[in-house]
């Protein structure tokens, strides 16, 4: 390919055009042989050179007695052998002149379109570092910088209790399961994360999956290919994941404006009310921070006959007086008062008929679950291939997750200082103008408004200020809604909230970005500039004056009764 | 639900007919009230009092200042507010009387399916012990079996180099990653992982997913649903991972029969050279235990244009002088003699287009990848949904998963010692007769043939004998080919072989099982009792008497040059 680069230089006006660093970077990334394809000269020599090639590198021969093992199955009778004339190397029909697909041109010219729109990713290093939390170091080792951009939201990740416990049961029990969960993958660490699950959300069962993604794609599958007719109610924010489990489905779907209740209304109304349905959804959506109406979703969902899955990925942990989610802290006095037994009335988390939620952001490990009603439960278990037919979590992973969580339900205090470094981030950022997208909840979204600028300035953060915020462009936003997202944890405290505050207000003066006048002068942008009402809080004065000694003293009891379908034997006997 | 049941067994002439430990295993899992549905007076009753209860659990009202903040989006101008008459409690129209879908009913009736044909599940609780490999505990904690059906397959999930590693990492970064690759997920720790494992399989690059379930199921639906026209060529017993991708990827597919090149070849032939095309199979069928014919099948790739997707789960660390699996298996010498470098010949490995393997059995750990040309991985980075929207592996999980891929890359020890474990199995449970399904590899699956007798046979080695391994069933295996899948390790040596074999045999007698002979008189099946030419190991006996000290020297080399385009900066040149 060099040779024909250099001769090309000479006589191709596009080279000629080009600089020479675009050149290299073309040439690294194979997009040069990619765009030579298009030129009348350079496609026919390349065509000519890979037949050539196809047959120079045909593989040398192996050895009888190693081609003699490559053996058959054990259930087909295949009569097929390798010294058959027609596959043999040396006898591939090379007559057939006709060119197989050019994959690789395609893999470039499909990787280019990204370089080209600003959407191609370049990962950061980053090493985040549990003794000098919220810091890591870069490539290099001494490279500290401040991550404000993490989703370990309460620094779970260097909790003291989860790391002890990891380290104990690795000594114990090794580094890994071993199996699936129905093929000695299955054991005490499971059964009792999945106890703990359930009774965090107040629910009959649970069942942990590899992730949350995993967990919601295999379970939104399972329902519409399993469940005839069923129509599927989705909200316009819904995760990736969602979207991949209700593509996956194949059932009939609906997509209702972002929490819009009326739009959500029409659209259920327009099926008979013994068709099955299910509304699925998010408590805090992340990448803008707002929170669904979950009540009003459940009233909806009981009028209209429609299974309600409600996805807390960001909110377990953080919200509610034991970490169970919004659908928990909507009842926060009952819950605060009932610790972890059921209040003795009807609760939005208990009428809510499946939470899914992540072991790997405010819990601090990795992994996913889902929660409900035991019969559902063990369907899942029982029908899922996404739960069946892989790898156990670690016993590691599923010890320390559940003492993690056990901590969160005996603690306001993490959730309660990370929502006050949230707010002394919104509100003096808001005070110098700079564009935070209103929203109630912990997240803090900068629109910027475009891929480049999004870039230049996380890199400016990184590079000038050793501030570490991750800027968030197409397929995570949409286009032109590009965005830095950032986390405030328990462990920004005032001194690194102002660094970083000065340092926004700094690169969006380098950059000569768009604060909230400016957006609210061309009608705003994602409440940017704009009306809204939502100025409150999830989190309320009052609920933030709480301390540990409010909590009900059943929630610091180290056992709780085994639950669960897990087993395939429930231990309590469901109630249907 | 209880009063119900009682008031019908006077009259019922099903309750009247069923024995009580049936009515109480359908009572128990709400089976009960799925029956009673069909019944032409209790499903009216039950009508009747599913309208009541609808009107009694209406959730009470929560108090306004919670219900305001339930706020509503930011990207959206809903004006639709929880206070409209016609989603208040009170009013929700119950002269509706039309009857949702029976969610509930649905679920029951489908768990009870499997209950009949006995492929309902039942969990085993086992915790495998580092320290006392290959024993674990079950629930009680002095109660010891053998374990010999994980996937454990060496023993790493113990190694002391691995489990060092892991705490280390755990002590400096923390229990978890805290982001998805793009943001804050991505580490040294990666890095070093994905660059381990391109230079294992002498691939340009590498990408770790969360597991190989999702890897296949990923990256196979990326090419189906990305490259129009693409057909896709998966053999019969391919894994559900890509089985679920293949369906997923919505492309035209055709199934070829189990490893059979002549139905392979017939089917590509149907399609122009210039039609994408890919080949999806694995190298070592788990449940059956036959081998690819790999080359043949890069043979065919090449001539019709396709690529090939190779999954080599159950292989990778257990053949290989190096550990990379079969294809590196069947350049045994060449890659003996080459270490860590490339071979100076085009070997089967480079052949391969894409390497799909996991970190979760013979390398101990939790996770999956892929390996093939940067600019290819670089395409699974970029567009992959089950890559981009999830959580990282943590940086323990990475760190110890590239020490145990790095060991057992500078040993020969174990895979040799497994190797001679399964023969010595394989030999003297076919010396009793005893139904082995014949196959090159290291997997041992003993033939029941149905259901019932497969857990029978479990549950009794496993109460009677201390020896744990799970029944397959359905949907693993087909129904009728129901096993035992036996997973010798370096760590079963001859006494606990011994015992293994006495106590199948011993099961045999005391369920009056099937042996090889009764097979053969029904005409065989799965290979048993049926004329078959694969007694053959892929090991062969010249390579199981070699030693570490046959290793090239450049294996235990503590530094590999990175390589790889996770940071979406190739820090080699890739080649096209």
């Amino acid at each position: 390919m060099e040779t024909l680069t250099k001769a090309s230089m000479a006589v191709c006006p596009f080279i000629k055009s080009s600089s020479t660093q675009a050149l290299r970077q073309l040439s690294n990334t194979g997009g040069l042989t990619s765009q030579a394809r298009h030129c009348p000269f350079m496609g026919a020599a390349l065509t000519a050179k890979e037949q050539a090639r196809l047959y120079s590198t045909k593989s040398v021969k192996r050895s009888a007695t190693t081609s003699a093992k490559v053996a058959t199955g054990t259930t087909s009778s295949s009569s097929y052998k390798l010294a058959t004339p027609e596959l043999s190397n040396a006898q591939v029909d090379l007559s057939n002149h006709e060119l197989a697909f050019d994959f690789n041109g395609y893999l470039n010219d499909d990787l280019n379109k990204k370089r080209l729109d600003k959407s191609y990713r370049f990962f950061n290093n980053i090493n985040r570092l549990a003794h000098e939390f919220p810091k890591a170091h870069r490539a290099d080792e001494q490279d500290r910088v401040t991550v404000w951009c993490s989703n370990d939201y309460l620094g779970m990740g260097k909790n003291q209790q989860t790391l002890d416990e990891m380290k104990r049961v690795l000594d114990k029990y090794g580094s890994g399961a071993g199996g699936t969960r129905n093929i000695a993958g299955h054991n005490t660490h499971a059964i009792r994360l999945e106890s703990e699950l359930a009774a965090l959300h107040k629910h009959e069962a649970a069942l942990v999956f590899s992730s949350c993604f995993v967990c919601n794609d295999a379970v939104l599958s399972l329902f519409g290919q399993k469940i005839k007719d069923l129509v599927i109610f989705s909200d316009e924010l819904n995760h990736a994941s969602m979207i991949q489990g209700i593509r996956n489905s194949r059932a009939r779907k609906h997509i209702f404006k972002h929490n819009n209740l009326q739009d959500l209304e029409e659209k259920l109304a327009q099926y008979p009310k013994s068709t099955p349905k299910l509304i699925a959804f998010e408590s805090v959506y992340s990448m803008c921070g707002s929170i669904a109406p979950i009540e009003a979703i459940c009233d909806l969902a009981e009028k209209y006959g429609a299974l309600t899955f409600l996805d807390e990925v960001h909110a377990v942990g953080m919200y509610g007086p034991h970490g169970a989610g919004v659908a928990e802290h909507l009842d926060f006095e009952a819950h605060l008062k009932s610790g972890i037994n059921h209040p003795d009335i009807t609760t939005v988390m208990s009428r809510v008929d499946m939470v899914t939620g992540t072991l790997g952001k405010a819990f601090g490990t990795v992994g996913g679950y889902i929660t409900g009603k035991a019969n559902m439960i063990d369907w899942f278990r029982s029908y899922a291939p996404g739960f069946i037919f892989t790898t156990s979590l670690p016993p590691a992973i599923m010890a320390g997750s559940a003492t993690s969580i056990r901590y969160q339900r005996s603690t306001l205090a993490d959730r309660i200082a990370q929502q006050k470094n949230t707010r002394y981030v919104k509100n003096n950022m808001n005070a110098l103008g700079l564009p935070v997208m209103p929203n109630p909840s912990h997240i803090v979204p900068v629109l910027i408004g475009n891929a480049g600028d999004a870039k230049r300035a996380s890199d400016l953060l990184l590079n000038k200020y050793d501030i570490y915020v991750q800027a968030i462009n197409f397929p995570t936003v949409p286009i032109g809604e590009e965005r830095l997202r950032i986390t405030p944890t328990p462990g920004h405290g005032p001194e690194l909230c102002n660094h970083l505050i000065e340092s926004v207000d700094s690169v969006f003066k380098e950059l000569n970005l768009k604060r909230i006048n400016d957006w609210a002068k061309i009608g705003g942008l994602c409440g940017v500039g704009q009306e809204h009402d939502m100025d409150e809080h999830i989190w309320t004065d009052e609920q933030l004056s709480l301390t540990d000694a409010d909590l009900n003293p059943n929630v610091f009891n180290p056992e709780i009764s085994p639950i669960g379908v897990s087993s395939g034997v429930p231990s309590v006997s469901p109630i249907y």
